[in-house]
């Protein structure tokens, strides 16, 4: 059916694509300014440059800048014939992406209504990398099947809802989710799951030829696996708050993610008839460890603890890949290229559990006067209370919280993987309804996991070069070697 | 011509290395000393150590070395049997070019006529890179086409030249421009293109067999492309001003490089008559951004600003690599291997008309006192005025300036593109006349992109042992497999 | 031999590696710790978040940890069909071994006996980096020719013995050694090559078809070499005092490394008979700079004292893959793969000359009174005398040290490169005879250089899918292109 309408993009992709690009522009100039850390009127003769938060972050803010662009890009260029593709697309829908994402988290989160405008400043722009990367874990579960137009509709999308759930966990219940595990990695992979699913293509049931990877395309994903693996702790720790929330962040990667990748390595042995270790697994498993770690990574959990969760999430994401994915795909029609699912979907919800438990543990006895800190909504709500006056004694910069205790904070931590799993399901189901929409340019299923479809691929030329040398080899007698 | 002396490397390379790398310990003997954030005995009891530099520009400074070792490096691999060349050669240029660098910046820029020598620092070795990065620049306009040992001799010249538009550039005109954008863009571009038109080759009017990219080796490509545009933020602010001067070269550079990749699509899908995307407009036109926002990046652009800069350099990148490469080609006889005139020439020159407008119209009510830290020569250059005590009161620090107007200063930037272009094209002439001499084992026309004029290349034997597997496939019975 | 009981991983690798696991779970559990800057009890309410050890040291972490997983690991990719295995097994070893280091080196060099235990932090997760370094560098030695088994098991003895001898070199001769040249580098270079005599293979004597590069491996293995040169800046210093010590180590491993790379480039141009390049060279020896200023890298070695360092390091190290790799292979049957005698072995031996040559020449008039901050041990061990109170009047910090003259400390630091010589041989036969045992797994002489033995490899796919393309060029009427 596709088909019918053709693949060409001549005339959608620049035309989609210029109008997004020039409404950024216009909504830019009026609603996007400065923040008093790069806002020149706000220096004094005073400041202390070394207090910009530019000190405090922005190596944090790179390390993410590379997880997103090399990263993700590079995982994915695993299938044999789409690296211009995984490359490219995550390029576009990343570069679009936190430009879309700096207005909609903006309007959505901290729009001013006196000046109407939004400022913006590295935590900002943090936010916007973590928001694609959202979109970059949808664009995982539809890979190889989509047009461009249809990931940039995607990216209108889905930063919308993306953002609305991320106010609805920060703002309204309030959660701690430090590297995002439920707002960024549940919400992405869940909905893209939900748009493959909506997209599901019968002709791809038996597989196809390209979609496997060759002996050099796995190396390529490679890159893309350990700068995501290296960076991981700066993920979960770059809009922590500083010091020590943020060093254990770190530690708490560090310890998951090396634990996930001996685990990772020790089942996709197991799993094989002759022990021999799986590509797919190193490549994704060994990452989920970063994921699990990444709602409590800046709370209490221990390093031991942050080794069981790397522990766990590689079981069962390396089952899952071996196991689940081909059961999704038969029984649920969840056609799920990248296997987003065992390394964003589950790991993320083994990090919303997580985070949830190690929260409603928290305690002043192991968090001392930090606990408020740390967790700002179990502070009491009254400031005349006995309790707050007691705190405020040591901690003098509390404000009046919510007045939680640490299990109620725990249940509003639980709450938010549901409210999660709602959003993106719901999310996912609109935008998979308009991508159905057979104008958009997508692949026919024979072309599906083919770059030529969308760029001018000079392997075709390459393929004439290697054979003329064969030929010529074969008892040819060309001059050309 | 060339061919009659032979392409050996075997005394010419030796000996100009050796000579160049043992005069640089000689001199570096006689000149170069630590300065007093690396030597031991300026360290006092009472020294702040969060004060040195170091914590301030390291983790710039390392984005920078990625840039240049990297991002340049494998950018250029994008030649199908050009690899070890590009990354090679690119990594003797700046390696040795950082060396040169220091001295030649440190002899012109800043020597201490007192002791007679150079001090280095942090600043003193990203300058040596961004010095290296020119060189590099140009060394895209002659990829495949040069001698290691022309190369050598180019670097020489090149950084010599360099540092003098240099020294006019900050010292005698007092512009600014923080990203370099016309300090090593505009130069490095034009310097390049110079030489390449010198080296003209009439046996490459009609292409080569080998200029074009294989599927992997665009790919190798990327990983330049992507390091380059990610560390880009960190480029533009490596040298800006402490605080929110750094703060805004860093968002400047986000939004612009953010806006460059979806107009970079948008315009290589229209210029394709089906659409397509060309690897080569990604590879470099995404990157136009980077440049186009180098010079004003710490002035008070706004964000949209920047969009505005990203998306106008993108189309103008675009169109370059499309129409104007050829027409270069053909009717100026400048043949630009990597098209470095569309991703550093035009974009420069955008950059510093767009430094020169936004330095006019710098004000105090933008920039409020801080104008003055931001534009030093906007500062009154009689301290007994009375416009300069209104400063002092709230600015302190104040030093007297030039007492120049805001559009004075953007008239002296604009001057600076002038010189810039004068400088490139002077220097290059004279370096493509000394690299014209017919001795320096410049390959034939015939071996141009091909590494296996300079390096033993085990691809021969790649391709046999292919051949190898298609022999046996195809009727042999051999046990390899 | 090792043929009988068969390479398969089935049972060996799960087990092996899962009670490993399950070993660093229950370890940390009851041994590791939070220190005081991870730990949120110790954060007071006048804690400034700046003073955190974090921000001084987590870019330099950063740029560890990329050296160690895809420096390392791309480094080793160089070879034609064992990518997989390379960069797989590398991750490994040093997933599982940041793990093992926190643990040994905690209980053997900061056990904490008032508590039973060990603190962490981020001090900690960067040695133990450099532990798994030392690691990677003997797998460096035995590449190809050992089962993921065996190196599970070199890791634990090896990490083990590293510890002791860092804490002898550190903690009893008290040696200045920040970039870990002796203790890291010769002792991985000795270690592997010894443990690569023990498993000597006569097969290989005569070479192996898979041993070479190919084309793309060659540039992979790039990858490798760029981030290890790029960051070795960040390696040397990451441990060194704040301010200028850090600043000094960053500098001269710049210039030391920039120097590398155009002497190797002569060395390696003039000992071809054609006067090309050899990509081996390239790839290793440019990095030996690196190595050779590791241990004086903190010292006042001078600008151009790091430029020498980095021209002899290349010199010798380039001699060493030409003339001495055979010789070792020949005469001494040291199969050493990746040529770890002439990267780390060699240039080590130089940085711990170079290291004592330069304490020796340590005085007051060249470091001022930081002579002792940088040499603690000069300090008079007794309070009270005149010279001790001479320091204090000017540094206040002081504390009782050795009262060592810096000849002397010359004297320790040459006995650490003896010691570290004679650990590394040592654990190498233990290791190496241990690893002899025939039932690890290891692969046959026809199988080595080879990750089919122990991966999924769907390189036989590859061939066979460019077969079919060229099949169907030579005559064939198949429809897929």
């Amino acid at each position: 059916m596709a088909a019918v309408y053709g693949t060409s993009m001549r005339t959608k992709l620049p035309l989609v694509g210029f109008i997004l690009q020039v409404s950024m522009i216009i909504l830019y100039g009026v609603f996007v300014r400065y923040d008093k850390d790069s806002d020149a009127k706000y220096e004094t003769n005073t400041t202390d440059h070394a207090e910009n938060e530019f000190y405090f972050r922005y190596p944090s803010f790179q390390d993410v800048h590379v997880m997103v662009f090399v990263g993700f890009g590079f995982l994915m260029t695993f299938l044999q014939r789409y690296g211009y593709s995984s490359v490219g697309f995550n390029f576009m829908i990343a570069g679009f992406g936190i430009q879309w994402a700096i207005l909609v988290q903006g309007w959505v989160q901290h729009f001013d209504s006196n000046t109407g405008t939004i400022k913006v400043n590295l935590e900002s722009m943090i936010n916007a990398d973590f928001c694609s990367a959202s979109v970059l874990i949808s664009f995982g579960a539809v890979l190889g099947k989509t047009s461009p137009v249809q990931l940039l509709i995607m990216t209108v999308i889905e930063e919308l809802i993306f953002s609305v759930n991320e106010f609805v966990g920060i703002y309204i219940l309030r959660v701690k989710d430090a590297g995002g595990s439920m707002i960024i990695h549940i919400f992405g992979a869940y909905f893209g799951l939900t748009v493959t699913r909506m997209l599901y293509r019968k002709g791809l049931e038996e597989g196809h030829p390209k979609e496997g990877a060759v002996y050099h395309s796995d190396l390529f994903a490679m890159i893309g696996t350990l700068f995501l693996w290296m960076f991981w702790p700066s993920f979960n720790s770059a809009i922590a708050l500083h010091g020590d929330d943020q060093m254990r962040a770190v530690m708490h990667t560090y310890f998951s993610l090396a634990s996930c990748v001996l685990t990772t390595i020790v089942i996709s042995s197991l799993l094989d008839n002759h022990g021999k270790l799986d590509m797919v697994h190193i490549q994704n498993a060994s990452l989920a460890g970063g994921v699990a770690v990444g709602t409590c990574g800046d709370m209490m959990l221990s390093p031991y603890g942050a080794l069981i969760l790397g522990f766990i999430a590689a079981i069962i994401s390396t089952f899952g890949f071996k196991y689940l994915t081909p059961i999704l795909a038969s029984k649920l029609k969840i056609q799920d290229t990248c296997g987003v699912h065992n390394l964003h979907g589950l790991p993320g919800i083994v990090a919303g559990i997580a985070g949830a438990v190690v929260a409603a543990c928290a305690s002043e006895e192991v968090y001392g006067f930090s606990l408020y800190r740390t967790f700002p909504d179990l502070v009491p709500s009254d400031m005349n209370s006995v309790e707050f006056k007691r705190i405020a004694q040591v901690y003098q910069d509390i404000k009046p919280g919510q007045g939680r205790t640490p299990l109620l904070q725990g249940g509003f931590q639980a709450l938010q993987i549901l409210v999660t799993l709602g959003m993106a399901i719901g999310g996912g189901l609109v935008t998979g309804f308009i991508l159905k929409l057979p104008f958009w340019g997508q692949p026919p299923d024979k072309n599906c996991y083919e770059d030529n479809v969308y760029w001018e691929v000079p392997g075709e030329g390459e393929e004439e070069e290697e054979l003329g040398s064969v030929h010529q080899k074969l008892g040819g007698d060309g001059e050309h070697a």
